[in-house]
């Protein structure tokens, strides 16, 4: 019992800073992403090939969760995006607090899309809202194509699936059909794009829904205090 | 610091109860292993290759951790060996006192080898001993070569490391000897296998490991009470 409740509190809390991070972000205008998967299913190749197609038209920034090292986020950095990268320091999930001191690290009026890459993990991150626009995961065909079953709460969770990897199809076992059929009973109004991060292939879906996923936010951003003109 | 106490207290209660399982496991000679990776790394995969090649030599047993689902345990139990899914709910790991549950379900002195797939996750499972023989973690080829680097403890915490979907090795992008270098530098003493579950090549080597396993744990198993000869 005690454990529940010390559970509930921590999540309450959370919840809290999550809506003031929510409130910043459309107050600013940032369409942001909370990019979720297990570990090596695509999420840093997926931003990356997105900073690739999108940089000339839109101001990008990434928040990079890891439990350890830096390599994420130097490789994001060094595509000419700002990237601020968490250390979890053995924590299985981002927070709402750890993501609104990386985002007084990033100069928001200057951003157009953010992507928050969560640490690699199906089950926890799930739990934590962190203010974001919109919830995406990333399952790959080498994960094989029970994962809906068996982290059903993930698939529940989010906006959008992406089936990465589907380069391997054909290659690795994976029963495409039931895949798409297990993902919509448990999310009949999912998005699902299925694409190769690897070969680029069916990235163009994925790219237009960020597109207007960024007029979206540019719609519903609070108009800015007018000097009036009496 | 709350938080800190009550996790504290959760993992010392987990201790207490894993060596009690562990106790009880050596008493009756069962060679237990706790398996970890990534979702679909190929824990299960692994699990049916070793009960193919073992099936008429040792007497095995499987205990399956997973969120939901009966997938896993009904894909074994049809392989002719005794297998007791544990359902944890939601929660994202085993803990010593599911296992100690599911060890009552199992006739102990009927069995070798016991395998405890964990929920896939390469963070929490870390931290929870089971009172298992031997940690033993899978990764596959698709995940990528940094996953070292990205979650260093369950590296560090493991006496195995399977490098899984070798076939893929040429396939996906992954640099074999930075990985190899990368693991041994957070764990000097790992023994690392690199094979296929998928096509069974390099498998030989992991089933002498677990032979070798079951040998030891006969001999420092408790001679049974002799009635005497006098």
């Amino acid at each position: 019992m005690r454990r529940i409740g010390v559970q509930e509190e921590i999540l309450s809390e959370n919840d809290r800073l999550a809506a003031r991070n929510r409130q910043l972000l459309e107050k600013k205008g940032v369409f942001t992403i909370n990019l979720m998967a297990s570990p090596g299913a695509g999420k840093t190749s997926l931003i990356a090939r997105s900073i690739e197609r999108l940089k000339g038209e839109l101001r990008l920034a990434v928040i990079e969760g890891d439990i350890a090292s830096f390599i994420d986020a130097d490789r994001l950095a060094s595509m000419g995006v700002p990237a601020v990268q968490i250390n979890t320091g053995g924590a299985c999930h981002l927070e709402a607090q750890a993501v609104a001191q990386a985002l007084s690290r990033l100069s928001l009026e200057g951003i157009d899309l953010l992507f928050i890459e969560n640490v690699g993990n199906l089950v926890c991150p799930t739990s934590f809202d962190l203010g974001e626009s919109s919830k995406v995961m990333v399952s790959s065909v080498s994960e094989g194509d029970d994962k809906p079953q068996k982290y059903p709460a993930m698939f529940q969770a989010v906006d959008v699936v992406i089936l990465n990897k589907s380069d391997l199809l054909g290659i690795c076992p994976f029963d495409r059909d039931p895949f798409l059929r297990s993902v919509r009973q448990l999310n009949l109004g999912v998005k699902i794009f299925e694409l190769s991060c690897l070969t680029a292939a069916g990235i163009d879906a994925w790219i237009d829904w960020l597109r207007e996923g960024v007029d979206e936010m540019v719609a519903i951003r609070r108009p800015p205090e007018s000097g009036g003109c009496s």
